[in-house]
């Protein structure tokens, strides 16, 4: 495996493996997993399912500074680089690309791109400017590495589609590859923040998960006929747990993330939806969702 | 040459061009030069040094929808796809690429790509989100052709600043080669939009020309010393002329633009200045500029 820090050591390094690598005309294929690092078992499901389907995988790991707003934890995102290149050398990644945040952005960036509309719900409006983050540094990373594919999970599912948006948009060639959340033994969607919470909000972090396993239950029960009323009802069940703070709880179109009327009659609707939650456990925000 | 309107036919055709024209590991390099078509000397010149530096040259013709604002000429930009091709063919442009606003935009996008500062001064003050349009276009472009070279003229100087910030910001992995201005015989900067110009503004227009070439002169003399004198001396020179409408006279540091103090002494400076000038006859507005 082969760590590198420095961008053009990075290019000359995929140079070689693409020429190596390449068989009968056919180019050898890039599979990126953008990350932010303290890797955990979401991660590792991104790098086999590139392992499965590239000839040459590459891990990034990146605390990007521009997606974090000024009061949000960049400083105190969790970092273990040592641990995250034990995982990526098992787990067959063939580059870690590492850089620093000024070989990132030597000068404060002037450009940045801008994705409307499916932008402005959920955590984008809990957090402005983050996505302009996001899609700006996947932006380079696409520019630094060139891959065909790049693997993203679902549990940042507005980021997904945010994501799909943009190369839709700008003719990226790159196949966006989303893949499922994974979630611990007691259902709790894995996450790099999950490390902040206390053991009681460990505990009662599960409320998010157990209120999206319920869904089907609940409108089969005929109980929850409508997109408000199913919405009402997770409300109720994430705010019956004292220390949960909710920043939204949503029902929208995916990948659109328009709204949906509240008087929608759940059965009635063809298209995909997302439910999508964001709940404060102290100073720690968590996120969960599930596509109907 | 091959013509195509398709983004799927010309990434095709491009793979095939590239295999045939790579030589002993070394991939075959893409030169592009992107127009809004009716092209002139400006353009040949740019084809030329394509042609010079890329084993495949590509010429696109697309008039970009998004860079117009709404009271601007789109409609009646001027088009002449047939002697277009014919100028190209001569000077042995390999792809043309002449895609439809339906193929470049098959819905409306929600994704642009900005710059910030360097877009804000000249045209950019006075074409609001003109150069969104331009820098999205381009993106597009180079996504879609993945060229290795990009031939952009000087006469849209504060373009060319603009597209090296977004490829710097973004690592995007193309050169920007930047050409000389080319004129007709008697000064006037070529640009598409000349045939607009009556007879009587066509020969007004030149004081533009007039005003770029009296500057070493003006200095030299000791007559201007500052920013500040030069800049007045220019617009005096070109409000004497009674069907010239001054947009804009600036005189900003190149490639920044940012602004220069009025007293500083052009001897002393020791960066690089433009002087640029946009300047409306009847409906048509012209822009010219020089760098000191």
């Amino acid at each position: 495996m082969i760590v590198v820090e420095k961008i053009a050591a990075l290019r000359q390094q995929l140079t070689v493996l693409r020429d190596e690598r390449s068989h009968e005309n056919q180019p050898a294929a890039v599979g990126l997993v953008p990350t932010m690092g303290y890797l955990h078992e979401g991660h590792a499901s991104l790098m086999r399912k590139a392992k499965e389907q590239s000839d040459i995988v590459v891990l990034s790991i990146f605390v990007n500074p521009i997606q974090f707003g000024p009061n949000e934890d960049l400083d105190k995102y969790p970092r273990d680089a040592e641990r995250d290149l034990a995982l990526a050398e098992k787990l067959g990644v063939d580059v870690v690309f590492l850089p620093s945040v000024s070989e990132m952005y030597p000068q404060p960036t002037k450009t940045k791109v801008k994705v409307e509309e499916v932008t402005t719900r959920l955590c984008g409006a809990s957090r402005p400017g983050h996505f302009d983050g996001v899609t700006t540094v996947v932006t380079k990373l696409f520019n630094i590495i060139q891959p065909q594919k790049a693997f993203f999970g679902m549990k940042d599912a507005q980021q997904v589609a945010v994501i799909q948006q943009m190369v839709l948009d700008l003719n990226m060639p790159v196949d966006i590859v989303p893949c499922p959340i994974v979630r611990e033994e007691d259902g709790l969607a894995m996450s790099s923040r999950n490390v902040y919470l206390s053991a009681e909000n460990r505990q009662a972090a599960l409320v998010l998960s157990q209120s999206l396993f319920a869904v089907d239950e609940w409108v089969q029960s005929g109980e929850m006929k409508t997109v408000g009323q199913l919405r009402d009802r997770i409300v109720e069940q994430i705010a019956g747990v004292p220390t949960a703070e909710i920043d939204y709880v949503d029902i929208l179109t995916f990948p659109g993330l328009t709204e949906m009327a509240s008087d929608e009659q759940l059965r009635n609707w063809k298209g995909k939806a997302i439910i999508a939650l964001a709940v404060k456990f102290g100073a720690t925000r968590l996120i969960d969702n599930r596509i109907l």
